[in-house]
């Protein structure tokens, strides 16, 4: 029999997502209105993850035609669907075993998915080489990041393994750290640095967001110094867009810096289908690049995904699309540029509308944005706001999202979320929406706030 | 840096699966074919663990009409597709976030079909009640599992947690145990009376395949005396076929049992899309069913779930066409009525077919199937290959596989990897495969057989 005395200690131990509890509100303001129940909006919106096709972004066409093909592969025939879809589904059946999505794969991926990968990485990385046997999917980036974790997971106290971890972070990530039994170890973002480090706290500056050239050779030669493993989230590689900025992997400048690094530096490179572009969250297909790992230490991730058996096949047939997307002259070449470029203008441009709309509102800041999918404003709360959540036992900024959520319906997230415990508040928000629900956003949040700063002078 | 030295022990630790020799000979073998080397036959049949798509069995054409307008929308209004796919789609994308199987679920699952499960586990259990909160879907039926291995794993040595398993048992169950830190605590079926228990080793009977009513009790019965919690695998309730014989449902049984039970013993029913009928491994999605588990522990099922985010969304909309398939007068009803059909003869004819066959070769030994995918006949192997195996450090059972599969390039599963330890020796055959390829396996098999029974009289 199990009870909550049987249950495993480490299970206990690990910290519930803070945006748990924001969550079931949302839920519960949105059971509410289906209930009749009369607000002054009509839906909740949710913009406090990166979600987009559920805020409303379209999927890419091709990628849809393609696995709808897969999975009913009596539309082969269907002459409406374009020719370049066809073909390549007929080709991505070839490669499932029985010709059917239906069928397991290896553990680690189809093996022609994860060439496909390896020569997208040799493409981007002008040349650097990239071997598929480094490249491991897994069903989501979390998946592949969780395998990499426990597998280094040791220890207890002082000699538990640590992971250097910014602040703020991803608001997924003190839940993940907590199963894998690892410490997280912080250090603070420095925000009126355009989010760049404290250099006293890692001897070397890295910049949030979007690095460059020389800031990513700072962080590879301080890991080579500390003998660490740098772990890379590289998912928003097709989302950069602050001005002159363009993405260079970690990677890329390794293998420039000379056989003394470029032999030596171990990382983990993670990208993802529910990156900017493709938003396939729910696809579930993430992959991870090995690189200068110990071959005895790879053999273990082999066993790790064992035990998930697959990564499902749908997801890693999209990954093949989105690494191997339609060229010049094929059928589907325009459509798919189109809607590409569509996604990056609609997310460059909210960013930039975003911080300038919220940088003029009073007693708010914001740091712009050159890549990723959020924004994160400072919040210059009235100290009544700062006492009544001490009375309530709730952080100011996770009481201002709550009136928020019940004033106008919208939710965003908040920075203690984040891991942010410098005493600042802050908010979250997803910028990859349509262009025309992020300005229903900013009106309701602006209503909200300056009601706020009114009623608080 | 991580070299093998800083690997987690408990990472080290977990066993290989027997089963990876056998797969890598056999990618040895086709690669052997593909570059042109002459075998004494074209292709390499693996019916060696359960992937009946792989073998040739078709999907279910209901399901993958279904999927593919939920992909792409468009078809929504394609005319060829039969008029209940269309609506059973758009009712499946209106209960996903933004109408897109691109948006993230709850952890749990989708609200909808875990709605859908419990109502189709209420018509199975004649109306004992099912409650949605109860039943949480996850990437297939195995990561369910391993969450609650995980939740329950404590201790070390003597306090372990240990699982009482059955042997023979599922291929890929010690890895999973290991990965969990759970003990495996063996106990023995005994292959001439129909793989029962050995009534001294458990107290009680339990009969592998199907279990009558009377074993079901007396299993619960020993649960409750002994406040164990009941693991139990349902995957194969669609494919029961031995004469006389229906599914009953643990569960089922509990109610009937009156309150001294039914309010107590704690469960747990794991059902998987990979399942039979549907065969669809590759969405990765399954499901389990807590019954009178503490809703404190329930809790921490939903906490470990968290880390995977959420679970492919074409599976889990796949399970909700798995518990509510065409009703009659549906136009899709008749086809996915014969497909069921078909499968389930296929099924049900192999087995009657093999266990004949193999039960009519010298030094081969099968008992009858009742239920489930697979056959497991004993092998009497001419003492000269047993002497063979131990000079070459190798299972008897594995060694006739490895023969086998260069031979004749049929590859079957060795008994020791179910985790026989009697030092009998058996094979693993997938009985759900095209009738056709059955009867290929069977004349490779015989051939190899009787030429090994022949040289070593």
């Amino acid at each position: 029999m199990s009870s909550l005395q049987h249950v495993n200690p480490t299970v206990k131990g690990i910290r519930e997502s803070a945006h748990s509890g924001l969550q079931s509100l949302a839920a519960h303001v949105t059971q509410e209105i289906a209930q009749g129940v009369q607000k002054p909006f009509k839906e909740v919106i949710d913009i406090s993850s990166g979600d987009p096709h559920k805020a409303g972004m379209k999927p890419i066409s091709f990628v849809r035609q393609v696995l709808a093909v897969c999975l009913h592969p009596e539309l082969l025939g269907n002459k409406t669907l374009p020719l370049d879809v066809r073909l390549r589904a007929q080709r991505l059946l070839e490669v499932c075993d029985g010709g059917s999505v239906g069928s397991y794969t290896d553990s680690s991926g189809m093996p022609h998915v994860r060439q496909s990968i390896a020569e997208f990485i040799m493409r981007r990385d002008v040349g650097v080489h990239s071997h598929a046997k480094d490249v491991f999917i897994s069903a989501g980036s979390q998946r592949g990041l969780m395998v990499i974790l426990k597998l280094l997971a040791s220890g207890e106290g002082d000699t538990q393994t640590g992971v250097l971890t910014p602040r703020p972070c991803p608001h997924t990530l003190s839940t993940l750290l907590d199963d894998a039994g690892v410490a997280l170890v912080p250090y603070q973002l420095m925000e009126d640095r355009g989010w760049a480090v404290d250099l006293s706290e890692l001897h070397r500056a890295l910049k949030c967001h979007v690095q460059d050239w020389k800031s990513i050779e700072e962080v590879i030669r301080f890991a080579a110094a500390e003998r660490l493993l740098l772990l890379i989230d590289e998912v928003y590689q097709d989302s950069v867009y602050g001005q002159g900025k363009e993405f260079i992997s970690f990677k890329r400048v390794l293998f420039e810096m000379g056989k003394e690094y470029s032999g030596k530096v171990q990382m983990v490179s993670l990208h993802s289908l529910s990156s900017a572009c493709m938003g396939e969250c729910g696809l579930r297909a993430g992959y991870m690049e090995l690189v200068n790992m110990d071959p005895e230490v790879t053999h273990f991730v082999d066993t790790m995904l064992c035990t998930d058996i697959s990564s499902p096949v749908t997801g890693q047939l999209a990954l093949d699309l989105m690494v191997n997307p339609p060229r010049p002259g094929d059928p589907s070449y325009d459509t798919y540029t189109q809607e590409i470029l569509h996604i990056q203008a609609t997310l460059s441009q909210n960013a930039q509308r975003a911080h300038e709309f919220l940088n003029d509102l009073p007693g708010m800041s914001s740091q712009p944005a050159k890549g990723g999918i959020y924004l994160y404003p400072r919040l210059h709360l009235p100290s009544e706001i700062i006492e009544n959540a001490k009375k309530l036992e709730v952080e100011a900024g996770v009481l201002y999202c709550q009136m928020l959520l019940k004033e106008e319906g919208v939710f965003l997230g908040a920075g203690c979320q984040n891991g942010e415990t410098t005493g600042n508040h802050y908010l979250r928000l997803c910028i990859l929406v349509p262009a025309d629900t992020l300005e229903e956003v900013l009106a309701r949040l602006a209503s909200f706030h300056l009601r706020l700063m009114d009623t608080c002078p």
